[in-house]
């Protein structure tokens, strides 16, 4: 059905991992790395260039883009080169990642989702649909980012300061929430919906609103039907988690974020 | 100028109508029935498969997809398997409807909105672009969706808690507004632009704000240059409604919805 | 590396300039010019037919579009038929730019940005990602729109009546704001985030907030590091602005806007 190699392009640069499936229509630029049991779907581009390459296409290199193993890029993504992509990678459909981007273990961006070039995610980073995130930007591990938020970096606009956002591991950012330039978010933090984040967040705050205050500490925060507090929420939700057989608390104990 | 069957690729096991086309670069899947009539316009994918697919590709068989007749389904669209979308249905470009969604008569959707799966839809309802319909959603007829609106489900993020809003006939929901999970809006309500819907909303009511709040019935809202009252809006309304050589009132005394 | 002529459909009724490099997987319609030294990168479509195409395949005659020298359209964009684009253009991916809309010199689109078709932009307008121009807009010179804001057009959904916003030159619109239908913005003025704008605003006005309101002249906003005054932003920011040599208050000496 899919998989029929049908008007399929790989550059005679690009290295090419067992068990890998390339789907029709989909183009492998030079130097692009693709790691053992990845399957990239149909209409996807890999290593797409950089901007130099149209001033100078005889002379032009393009830079290394690895894709890591056992991992799925779902139809018309666009992934530029530059770009290193951790183990476990998983897309829907029209991603947009610019250059240089950087990956941990077990991320997943939804569709449409844009980023925007030089960001480092960390590990096990769940981005819904539809999230922008602006350059610059430091996004630590198992960081939630739910659909249409927006991650600016310039100050005084237009400008040639870029002042990407910092957010800390296990925090969460709402719908419809932006983050304005260089803000930093702490660790089990809470952005809720249609917030914008001026100030800097300590760890284990909800904020909310425009300008987005302090609302109460997320551990004070009950679970609507069980009356119980649910945040921490690696404490109870293991999906896909590292911690999803031990317990959250027993894998904190050994594990080096 | 179109439709040269230019790398087309059709699965031996789709039904495709009469007088259908079908643009070019376009990919129909496995157990795909379009009616007749249609236009699938190029670089499409209809019939997407699944993530079991990825698991078991020798023997994994596609739910059927069934696009109804005298549809347009614009290019760069993806429409996943198991869906059921009714007759005379329009899209713009790059909608990605995800699997098991089901679409009533006279839909129509707008370029880069997301539907994301196991939603249902009535008839006659209108997407503008860049909607996003989480999960288990369910909208009924003559619901109109503006820009940029988003629909969740999951009340303490992230959990496996699912559940969707509902939308009554005839109401509409103006731009950026956000529904929470599990909230019920009435009929022929208006929800204003910007809004965070978290409380239920009664028939016919204006709600609007962060977090919305009733202003005030839609009745009393009156038209910015006749003065006159405008809603509901299906008695000044009639383009594509099928009360359109007849009247509202008219049409409502036989209407079944 | 690109450009390797794979999978492309170009009208024989297309003008194509000198220097021109045409992407894999595009198609160009009929009546669609290309001047000199433009890139249209891969999986592009330059000249989509409007609706009447569907209804009379045989008659239609595609309405002339212009792209215009030393321009860049990255892969997955759609240009309608129509349309008139200035010397200078520049996209990310995946724009949709519908019918009869104008764009004077030097102006970019971001990725995923949809322009509703009829909208007149000046020259040098930059928009950011995932903008939302809604038809019948109107909008001056050196206009920066950043991402997810929408410029809507319907005073009383839903209806017939089409009003679309009007922007000043040198005027600024911040992330997630909405312009409500028919609203004039003036020169130099700065929307911030999050707005609502359903009220004219006046010329170097700064407004903010559901509904915006005035909050100062944007001469007084201080830059954060400096504390100096940064606006009117020509005089502290020129890349890629005319007056990058020579200044922006000589060069408006002798501009003709």
């Amino acid at each position: 059905m899919k998989f029929n190699n049908r008007n399929v392009f790989i550059s005679e640069k690009a290295i090419i991992g067992k068990n890998v499936k390339i789907g029709d229509n989909t183009t492998i630029y030079d130097n692009v790395i693709i790691l053992d049991n990845t399957i990239i779907s149909n209409d996807c581009i890999i290593g797409e260039p950089i901007y130099t390459y149209y001033h100078d296409i005889e002379n032009y290199e393009n830079p290394k883009t690895i894709i890591g193993s056992n991992s799925i890029i779902r139809s018309h993504c666009i992934i530029y080169c530059g770009c290193e992509i951790g183990n476990g990678f998983s897309t829907g459909h029209r991603v947009t990642i610019r250059e240089y981007t950087k990956f941990g273990l077990m991320c997943r961006v939804g569709t449409v989702s844009d980023i925007q070039g030089y960001v480092t995610f960390g590990n096990y980073c769940w981005l819904h649909s539809n999230v922008h995130i602006g350059q610059k930007s430091t996004i630590g591990n198992f960081v939630f980012i739910y659909p249409y938020v927006v991650f600016t970096n310039d100050p005084t606009p237009p400008s040639e300061i870029c002042l990407g956002p910092t957010i800390g591991d296990y925090s969460q950012i709402a719908v419809f929430s932006v983050l304005l330039p260089g803000v930093k978010v702490g660790k089990h933090c809470l952005v809720g919906a249609g917030s914008i984040v001026g100030k800097d967040v300590g760890d284990y705050q909800l904020v909310i609103g425009s300008p987005a205050i302090f609302k109460k500490d997320v551990r004070q925060i009950k679970d609507r039907i069980t009356g119980k507090s649910y945040y921490p929420w690696p404490l109870h939700f293991d999906r896909g988690m590292p911690w999803s057989k031990i317990g959250f608390e027993e894998w904190e104990k050994f594990a080096e974020l």
